[in-house]
């Protein structure tokens, strides 16, 4: 079997929101398997000197209508959040911690956290929030509680940032097809004809 | 008629490049007038506090792999010039004094001068090979020079490039259709459903 996709996102990103709805259905259709990496644009953002898209000035009012333009051209649901951008380190948390059970239910839980905020503008950087969408996701409340307090499943978050940027993840979404890397929720055109025809 | 598409662009700018490539056929497509603005994003950059995309740490290696990757998927010949980025004024000059007698030939000279730099890799930042490309449009030689030289066509770029800075215009290319605008290379997909369909 051909190398899984990996697919890296920012719990606070908008085109990762979107690229999560249609990642599994591409991963599919040319017979992929997929790794879900969440990891913190904050901590890239450092290194690079970078300011989060809405908060640079001529770029922020841009970035809403775009987003929502977006949406609406890929018809996926989409919202921008009460509050947004927002620090997605308990999300990212709660994602390794589930993941470290089963990936399955974690990509699953990605996607209902990726839903809350993006179409339900419920503020996923609390973590009570956090867990009311384990728990509909059929986890249970006290061991996600815990699990965001382990010193193991912080641990993995911050490893998996650090490789992240050992692999110079600096955008979300990131795609990495075969060590070939697609950064934006525009580049699945490209990394489509990847996957259909081989190196391009 | 409908209002012509106004489509922004920064000489040194790949997707302005090939965005330019497409422009003319997509504007006819829906009988639509194209005006060419060819501005500074370093002017822009200023003011966001933005350092120019392959300076960028992690960004820099992977925006080559993008342009090159970007242009077999269009099915447009491009190269990474061997001096990029540059500084685009004296190309901007170059337009705008050619704009002020004829706008059809001016952005012919635009695309010339798109081409010499990213085809031929030809470096428009110096202005002998700025005159050379004018002269292979059919300019006159020491009438380009002296243009370059022109206090009106300098004061014009740089009424321009305001232009671009009060239209919140923050990257290249920029396509703006009945006020609603477009960014990048990568979003004239939308631009065409906004122009075969109107507002969505």
């Amino acid at each position: 079997m051909a190398t899984p996709i990996e697919f890296w996102f920012d719990f606070s990103s908008p085109f990762g929101y979107l690229a999560s709805t249609r990642i599994e259905a591409l991963a599919a259709k040319y017979g992929r398997d997929t790794v879900w990496r969440p990891f913190l644009l904050g901590a890239v953002y450092k290194i690079n000197g970078v300011v989060p898209t809405p908060n640079v000035p001529l770029k922020g009012d841009y970035a809403r209508i775009d987003i929502l333009r977006s949406g609406r051209f890929y018809g996926i649901p989409i919202v921008v959040p009460s509050n947004f951008p927002i620090g997605s380190v308990t999300a990212a948390r709660a994602f390794y911690w589930a993941d470290a059970h089963d990936a399955a239910r974690a990509k699953q839980l990605a996607a209902a956290l990726y839903k809350a905020y993006f179409v339900d503008d419920l503020d996923i950087a609390n973590a009570e929030n956090v867990v009311k969408v384990a728990v509909q996701c059929g986890f249970d409340a006290a061991a996600v509680s815990a699990g965001l307090a382990d010193a193991a499943v912080k641990q993995r978050t911050k490893a998996e940032v650090d490789n992240a940027i050992a692999k110079s993840v600096f955008g979300s979404p990131y795609v990495i097809i075969d060590g070939e890397p697609f950064w934006g929720m525009d580049r699945l055109d490209q990394a489509e004809k990847w996957l259909a025809g081989g190196p391009f």
